[in-house]
This record gives structure tokens, sequence and C-alpha cells, in this order.
């Protein structure tokens, strides 16, 4: 189903805004040339317009957040809503300070956003179900079951208007009333830094390149995702570890035939 | 000796905040994943201290330096010391530039540090002991003998009340009076960029996990280092550089068990 | 010929100031290390004009480009060129924007570059022969005939007194009256992040080691660039992607022999 999703990728090979964190950028930059489109990491407000002008879509992400980053996101924001280019939000760490939580409040308020993502504990801080937070990593005391997790998706998505994507051990996406449970992934992605902000960047150029199907470019993203990581995985050697198992995520992505995709994508759509 | 250090790390697996040069952040955050811990990287004022509230341990670089991370220093090192949290700084490239030897000089006079790690060149410039720099990697006119280095090591000690950890091809660990020298490492690892600052970041996440055994944890993860340097480098094959070997560090960190850890550990406490 | 050019630089071992975009610092600094010099990552203006005085060459990248890093720029230019160290600009996505493309031309007004290196679309928004821009990578359109390109570098050289460094399926480098191809080089290095920005700090590199012979040096580090590109193509395995590509460019540079160099360098001088 979600196959001319993916292919759109490959044949219109969008070219992405990234108005991302330090750490991240290399890997957000070779993640999204691995599913065939193309970044540009600009996040200086005198040109972040004009960057913007010539993408297809536009990824704000939080790590690293600055007073400036977050001048050049409004700016790329607005020009990005004007030209109707998809934008998506990832919130990291939105949990660990005010300063994240209130700027992050005020990106989705000033901005038409297309997809938020990110993990359980960042989409309760920023919807207001706020409990604490562990860093940039999900608190466990945040972990709940699917079905409240889901209901939490569709009452913020249906407040912002955007997709909502929380990854966990199953991720779920949700758009007004549809929801989708994705189970690709594996257990050791978390232990790959920012491994959540380059699933952002994917994400961004999967909806920029299908401006029509925003929520099943999300999912489908989410399973090109899981699914590398779990090829990734299979590919581990007793002495490879998370900076190895990092760069086989990005080379299965490189890699990853729509064969294999339709083969290995698990989502249940609702 | 040392293995319920290492232990405490995977057992408490401490959040700690980074605030890093842009240059290592991503090998930084991943190696402290790998030991077991988990990162935060913020440099923003308007964040430093509550970021650093939440985590247990704080690592301040001065790679790629600038004001604006100096005023996230000063602020997230006050609070760090009101929460009695541990402090390692890295002085990297100090003797390059007056503004960052002024710099560092102010971060030791207003901050109360736990270990300063640098290399010979790096601590020789900031104990006053200036000899020239050869930018971030230890200048050769300034290698002394082993006995030197620990008195220097020792006397700056004393000076800043602060394990002093001083890096090179035997690297030499002193707390007041008490000297270690840790025999473990590979010369290849001075060919892979922010080696030193993985090292510090790893020490960071040691020292949040035995706060109460500063000097025997920065020791620990000195051995750690070190020893994960050795087995990356037996894993090398012909056609392996540099980029690969440091990322086989990070995966020999991630895979290190505690009997490996044992029979590896070369130091010698005095 | 260019076997001395490329044993000076391992045998004098250049100190090399790099202020480069925060996505490829990481890979820079160790192509530069690979390749036997030694990097230092500063940016700030505060110690721009004094980290540049104990270098013998200077790589400006415009990569994450902003106001701050074009001050310290300027400075660390000036002292650059008022102690005859080489400049290396790299004018990454100059075609983007308009701020860039300002700066960028004020760059080359204020300082004496040695060496200008960039993909066909970079080379022709910055000489003024401005067609439109795919971003940070080549735009078809602006492929031009080979000798079309070769004219087009003389022609900006002649104008800025550099070194011109056009690379794409075939490069060239163009001097005064001078011009050279090379044919080194694989498809694959398009889709590693900052490809370029590496081959612009490898050539900082060479040329701070070969001040008298900068369009020798230029073109050398283009062959060792494209021969290692073609080396690590070799080396990919059936699951590797661009990013293990990525790492073993790097790792070729680092092993790569003079032997080796000489029977693969593929360049013809005109």
């Amino acid at each position: 189903m979600f196959l001319d999703i993916f292919e759109n990728v490959r044949k219109k090979s969008p070219l992405v805004h990234c108005i991302t964190n330090y750490v991240a950028a290399n890997d957000c930059a070779n993640i999204v040339l691995a599913c065939g489109a193309s970044p540009i990491m600009a996040d200086d407000e005198n040109e972040a317009e004009e960057i913007t002008s010539i993408c297809s879509g536009l990824n704000i992400n939080m790590g690293t957040f600055s007073s400036a980053r977050f001048s050049s996101m409004i700016k790329a924001g607005k020009k990005a809503n004007e030209l109707n280019h998809p934008i998506v939000l990832d919130p990291v760490g939105v949990g660990a300070s005010t300063f994240r939580r209130q700027k992050a409040l005020e990106l989705i308020k000033k901005l038409k956003i297309s997809v938020i993502r990110g993990n359980i504990s960042e989409i309760k801080a920023l919807s207001g179900d706020f409990s604490g937070s562990r860093g940039v990593d999900a608190d466990d005391s945040d972990e709940m079951t699917l079905e409240k997790t889901a209901k939490l998706a569709k009452d913020f998505s249906q407040k912002t208007g955007a997709v909502i994507v929380i990854t966990g051990k199953k991720d779920v996406a949700a758009y007004g009333e549809r929801v989708c449970y994705v189970s690709n992934g594996s257990g050791l992605m978390k232990s790959v830094t920012g491994s959540g902000c380059q699933l952002s960047s994917l994400m961004t150029a999967f909806v920029s390149a299908n401006r029509d199907k925003i929520f099943e470019a999300s999912v489908c993203a989410l399973c090109v995702m899981g699914l590398c990581g779990e090829i990734a995985e299979k590919r581990m050697s007793p002495y490879d570890g998370n900076a190895s198992y990092g760069d086989y995520i990005i080379d299965a992505v490189f890699n990853l035939t729509f064969e294999e995709f339709e083969r290995g994508a698990k989502y249940e759509m609702q």
C-alpha cells in the first residue's frame, strides 16, 4: 500500500531544509541522502526563509536548542506555511527545560505543523500531560498502555491539526480519528544518539515527496526506519556495538529495496 | 578493585549533561551511551541550570569554544556545585589561545571542578608552566619524564582541589598526594579526532555514578578507554583506518564485559 | 610528479585551522588527521587570529553559515594573509541564499584566497554566471562541457588570483592559464554528506605543506580524494551503504601509500 509513497521519495528526490542540532546533524543529512532525498542544513536567520523557499519541506529539531535557532525556525516555518511545504517538528528533550517547552508551544502556536514526532515523555510534556522527564530519553514512568498512548496521540492531533507520531517499543501515529501502530524496530536503536532525530529527518523527506498523504507518508517513514533498525541488527557481528550499528541503520536505508520494504513493513491501520 | 565502580555506571545509568564542542559531540554522546549512561547535550544559557538539575554530572569541554558556551558553563557549573554534582573539565587546546586560557582559568576560579583532564601541553598551559602549544595535540617539547608529570599533576591537584588527569603514552592521574599510572591505550587513538573529548565524557559518566570515589572513578574510566583502544586496534583489518577505528573504540566500550575489564586494566596505584 | 607534494604533507604534518560547518566538522578533522596533518577546529572571533597564527593554513567553509562565523573568517583570513598562509575557501551552497552569496563575495574581496573549491553550481553562482541552485548539490542544468567548465575556471582564476577547483564527474582545476583535469572519483561520493567539505579540508593540508606549489598541491589533493573514493568503493560489501562508505574514504586516505597514489592518480595537465 505504501510502495508508491516510498517510490515518490526516490523519484522526486525532494530537497529538505533541516534546522537541527549539531549532535545528530551529520547522521540526519546522511539518512536523508540514503533514502534518495537531498538535505540542506542551514540555521541562520539571515537565510532561513530563502533556503526554505528552494526546498520542498522543513524539519525543525529542538536538540541543542537556542534562541538563535528558534528565530530561524519561526522565519523558515512561516515561509514554509506560506508555500504549503510540510513541517516536521521534533521536540527533543522538551520536558527537560522550561525554555524548550515554552518555545515548542510557541512554535506550535505560530506555525502550522504537519507532523510532530517524539517519544512518549516528549509528547506528554508538549500536550500538557506532564509528569517529569529523563533528559532526551523516554522516562519509564511515562509509559502507558497502547490504547492510552493512541488516545493521547489522537487528542493532541485534533488539538493541533498535526499528525502525531509517538515512538517507543511499538510506534503510534494518529491523525484526527485515524490511528496506526507500527511494530518494526529494534531495542538497540535507543543506544544510538540521535536515532529519533534521524527518523524525523527521514520523515520530512517522505512527507515532502507526498504532500497529499502526510499521514501515510509518516507511517511509511516509521516502517522504513524500524525495518532498517531490524536489518542493521541482523548484520551485527560480536564486536559491533552502538557506533557501527548507527552506520548500519543508515546503510540499510541506502540499500532498502521496495520488495524488502513491502515484505518487512509491519503496521496496523485502524 | 574497580569492578564495583564500573558496575555502578551500568546499574545507575547516570544522566550526564555535556556542554561540548560540535566536532566531537556525536561521538561523546555515543560513548556515554556505550558505557551504559545517558547523555544530554545542551549548551544554551537559557536552560543550562535546569538541564544540569535533572542530571547527575556535568562535562564542560572547551573545544569550538565561544563566549556563549562559557556563559552556559558558568551557569550550569554553579548549579552543579550547588547540587554537589561532579564537574569534569576538558581544557581542549587551552594553550592555543589567550581567550581559552583566560576563560579556563576563570572556570577553575569560579567553579569547584572535580576532575581536569587534558594532555601534557594543556595541563602545562593551564597550570602556568607554559611553553607553547601545537593546537589541540600535545607538543613534543612539552614531554617530560613520568616523575615530573606526576609532580606537575600532584601540585596542580593540590592547588585546585581537583583530580588531575594527564593523558599521553602513559596516563597519569593525581589527587592530592595520590598518584596512579595507567598504561592501557594505543598509539592509534590520537589519529581519531576528539578521542580525548570522548574520554572526558566517559569519565563524567563514571564519576557521576561514583561521587564518593572521584579519583578511583577517573582512573577506572582511563582504564576502560585505554583498554577499548587496545581491543579496537586488534580488530583492525588492513583496509581499516582512523574512521573505522573511532567506531571500533565506541563499539568496544559498548561490548566490554566486567571480566575483560578486570583482566585488561593496567594501572599502578602509588 | 606529485609524490613530493604528498610526502611533504606527511613529513611536515601542518597544523590546519578549519572554520567549518558543524555537519561535516568531525569528518573534516578526521580526514586531515588521515592524511598526516593536524586539524584545529575553532570558529570564535575572540581567538580566530591567534589560532591562525600557530597554524600553517586556513580552511573557511560556508556550510551552516552565520554572521558570527563570517566575522571569524575575516579575522582569521586577514591574519593568514599577513603571515602568508594559504586560504582555501569552500563556498558551500553559495547559490542557495543571497546572504551566503554576498558574504562569499565579501570574503573574496577582502581576503587573498589561494584556492576556491566548489561544484559547478557554486562556482557559477560565485563568478556571476548564475542560473539557480539545488541547495548544496550541483544542479543538472548547470552542467557544461568540460571545455566550457575549464574556461569558466580560468576566467575566474584570472579575476581572483586564486586556484579554482570545480568538482564533478571530472574535476577541473585552473590557475591563470593553466588547466588540469582529474578523472579519479566515484559516483558514490555525492551520497556522503560533506564529502566536498572533506576534500576542501584535505586540500588545505596539502597546500599548507606546499606553499610554493599551490596549484600542484590542489591537484594532488583532488587525486588523493578521488582515488580514495575509488578504493573505498571497491571495499563495499552488499550491506554497506553511504554511512560505511564515508568511513571507508577516510580509512583509505589513512592507508594510502605513495606507490598506490602514483599508480592510481589520473590527471591530465594542460
